[in-house]
């Protein structure tokens, strides 16, 4: 979704675009997937692997730039710092480790991952917000995101309690996802936590994402959930799966939060 | 368990210990616990609230520097990068965010947390190393590491299959638990794949860990989970809980594994 635009001293200039946000601030997995981009170009592996993340500033739309220090280069992985400034400022501190994934690999093994169960595509229901406390969120015009009627409560003011979101996403004009938009993938969906109660947005401080197998063509099955809210915090993971129904990333967040 | 010696251009002496390590190589829970220490210690706050780190190298026992970068001091919050390097070489890159936490706020609302059943203290089993492999573990001299007799198949040879530790986890003396400590013991139980089939040893790539509330003195519960095996990867989760049965941490790590 943005180009890079590399620097002479290494870094990359990047704009930030007001139309993959909530309000006028850009979503914090697009800025993730960006930096995602960023780490794969420095590095000499293909796939990122995981992606930690920690939110200092909220950029606005805009000029803004990407530097990146490769720590380590090995014969398996990569491992890049990543960060985001703009005016200056720093606005996202990464790390990332880049590899390989097998794209043919069947996981060895299981256990306790989530039911990635969802209604059908077709007959989830495509959201485009505005959010309970009434924000515009432009994103939702650019990707295709639908939730499973069981999770629409909010939307009516009739949140279930169980703090989940399934549902499903495309990209624009049914663009395969990769690793880096995987990364975006499981910042995408709304808070899970207005599916407890309704409030504010809920800002994200960390975000960590493994990307754990290549996708198949074609929309992901989404399962946002939120966990626990004590001291204006929440925890909140996400789960994310191709059209084969093969984990392909997943991810736990911390978020502020102030409810009603 | 380690001071961090003042150094002039703002960074921390170390002397990492081969006492809390697994062979000769200190756990990466210690390390990030210590980088926890540096992270308070130049911002204007009291307690990790989010810390994530990739494991570029690992150090041996001896000396070693950290240095921080504030990002940002905030009225809430601070960010800070921390870096562990030894003779010359990055072994962990962190991002750590700094808060306050409130000792009495009892959570507001939470879901889908796992439960944190375990045999009473006294029931436990203690461990000692070594590990399936042969390998010693110095780290099981200096902590009270006991698990769950339902978690020690592994220990015979007969892992259950369900990719789960749970025990009890005290410090050398009994000391009481901090937000800092609490970064170690999210990393201190033996992998949670020994439940599922032997290995060598399972190298973190990468630990992301909250801390969501002060502990109450005491040895604190652990649940410790492995997920999905895939591609010589995998996510482990770890949780944990105080006296009080309260979850004061939890953590998602991303681990090379190579099944025999």
């Amino acid at each position: 979704v943005t180009t890079l635009e590399p620097l002479d001293h290494g870094g990359f200039a990047v704009e930030l675009d007001p139309d993959w946000g909530i309000a006028d601030r850009p979503n914090g997995g697009s800025l993730l997937a960006m930096l995602g981009r960023a780490a794969t170009a420095v590095g000499s592996h293909d796939h990122v692997l995981a992606a930690s993340a920690h939110f200092v500033r909220s950029p606005g739309a805009g000029p803004a730039t990407v530097s990146t220090e490769l720590l380590r280069s090995g014969r398996s992985v990569d491992q890049v710092r990543c960060r985001l400034r703009q005016a200056g400022d720093v606005c996202v501190e990464a790390v990332i480790t880049v590899g390989q994934l097998d794209g043919d690999a069947d996981p060895h093994w299981s256990g306790g991952v989530p039911d990635p169960a969802t209604t059908g595509h077709d007959d989830a229901v495509r959201i485009l917000g505005p959010t309970p406390s009434g924000m515009d969120v432009p994103l939702l015009r650019q990707v295709d995101l639908r939730l499973d009627p069981s999770s629409l409560g909010f939307a009516g003011g009739r949140p279930t309690g169980r703090g989940e979101l399934r549902g499903w996403l495309s990209l624009p004009e049914g663009a395969p996802f990769d690793p880096c938009s995987l990364l975006f993938a499981v910042d995408a969906f709304p808070p899970a936590t207005f599916d407890v109660a309704p409030s504010g947005w809920v800002p994200t401080l960390e975000l960590t994402a493994y990307v754990r197998a290549l996708p198949a063509p074609g929309p992901v099955r989404v399962l946002h959930r939120a966990h626990m809210i004590s001291g204006d915090l929440v925890d909140e993971s996400c789960h994310v799966w191709d059209t084969r129904g093969r984990l392909v990333a997943q991810s736990t967040q911390l978020a502020g939060i102030r409810l009603s």
